[in-house]
């Protein structure tokens, strides 16, 4: 049940998604709005790039290449007929593979951004997950967990490089350890809340490899009216 | 140049106050205000209490004895006439001492609460610090720092007790690190503005000592309007 849709905010943009896999969403659409992006920039990569919402959006800031990386394979298969749709075969370069694989045989130190959308949740011994099930992939840390991935983001960005995540709130501490474990410096945070007096469900943080300390909290970003329209706020960070 | 001043938004309440020593800030309103107090509670323990506005506001809300450390003997003083003044001292416990020589000789595992607004920067070799000064010590690490304090509360603290404190925003990830290292888990963190859209300037963090994970991140609450008056949200919070 595959379908063509417009990426959320950008008429622009198409995008082929397949609820049966998953469907981008908003945390997509904010990651790449959130992160720095200068024309200093040359080389992203974003892990567990599903159908590439995240290149994309890039696509629309910079010139820099992109590289994606998803393991995969039907979804993959998705994320290429995206990129070609939408002309972008020249900027993004897609890889179908797992990056815990491949991290130590791509070039160190190369990459000025990394972008990730990853798994949010944890898997215990209670979790009783179909492990071939697309969903699960992406969801749930089965194939790639933080502190996997803070080690390859070590390995990959150059010095002084910036590295940024959406996550959820609930991991925060979690979160800070983990990136500060692998020098990962957090250097600025945003928290998403869903509506007006609701407490945060997404985190957007911006780390720099081996950078100073100093950690900025932004302005809070409401998303949804009480009504469930997105806000005026939302639509202009889109911009 | 001692004045006697109500508290902010607190009528009923009267403060003895030094400028040259310090004032009570918006900060030491907001914590007793955050933090969980419920009829359960029965003991209450401020550290670094200052001229003794967290207590004071606690005595509001409760009627658990609150015990409350002041290391410096003047602004000591000043907290023991305000106290006076209110007709709380069979509430409200003042102790003139450094919390560091006198935590082991308290009760372990003894208090239900244990809140903190304490010296927010940490000092460095280039500190260059004068430190006799009132405000030096209360504003900067010289007698207590995060480790201190965390270390101490995680002796004093019941089983599942609350730790709440106030800080600054830079800190946070090391706030939570070390939280955690002592066995005090973040429960819940608010983030304050000083204006809508500026970075946030203030975060209240409370944990509970030996509970499980789950942080969740409250609304956020702006201070002031473009005016530079209270915004109505902040009047609320207070009440």
């Amino acid at each position: 049940m595959e379908t063509i849709n417009d990426l959320l905010g950008y008429e622009d943009i198409k995008i082929y998604q397949n609820p049966e896999m998953f469907s981008f969403s908003l945390d997509s659409v904010l990651l790449p709005n959130f992160v720095t992006i200068n024309k200093n920039i040359k080389n992203i990569l974003d892990i567990g790039t599903g159908n590439a919402p995240i290149p994309l959006i890039l696509s629309t800031k910079t010139n820099a290449n992109i590289t994606a990386v998803e393991i995969q394979k039907d979804v993959y298969a998705l994320a290429q007929k995206t990129v070609k749709i939408n002309n972008l075969e020249n900027q993004i370069n897609l890889i179908n593979a797992d990056i815990k694989q491949i991290y130590q045989t791509m070039e160190p130190n190369y990459y000025d951004v990394i972008t990730c959308n990853p798994p949010y949740f944890k898997v215990t011994e209670n979790s009783n997950l179909n492990k071939n099930d697309y969903k699960t992939i992406a969801r749930h840390e089965v194939e790639l967990n933080l502190d996997n991935l803070c080690q390859i983001v070590k390995r990959l960005l150059k010095n002084d490089g910036i590295f940024a995540l959406v996550h959820r709130p609930e991991r925060l501490h979690e979160i800070l350890e983990t990136m500060t474990k692998y020098n990962l410096e957090p250097k600025k945070i945003m928290f998403i809340y869903p509506k007006e007096h609701q407490n945060a469900n997404t985190v957007l943080i911006e780390a720099r490899l081996n950078a100073n300390k100093g950690l900025k909290v932004l302005p809070p970003l409401i998303a949804h009216t009480s009504d469930g329209q997105y806000t005026n706020e939302i639509k202009q960070y889109f911009k």
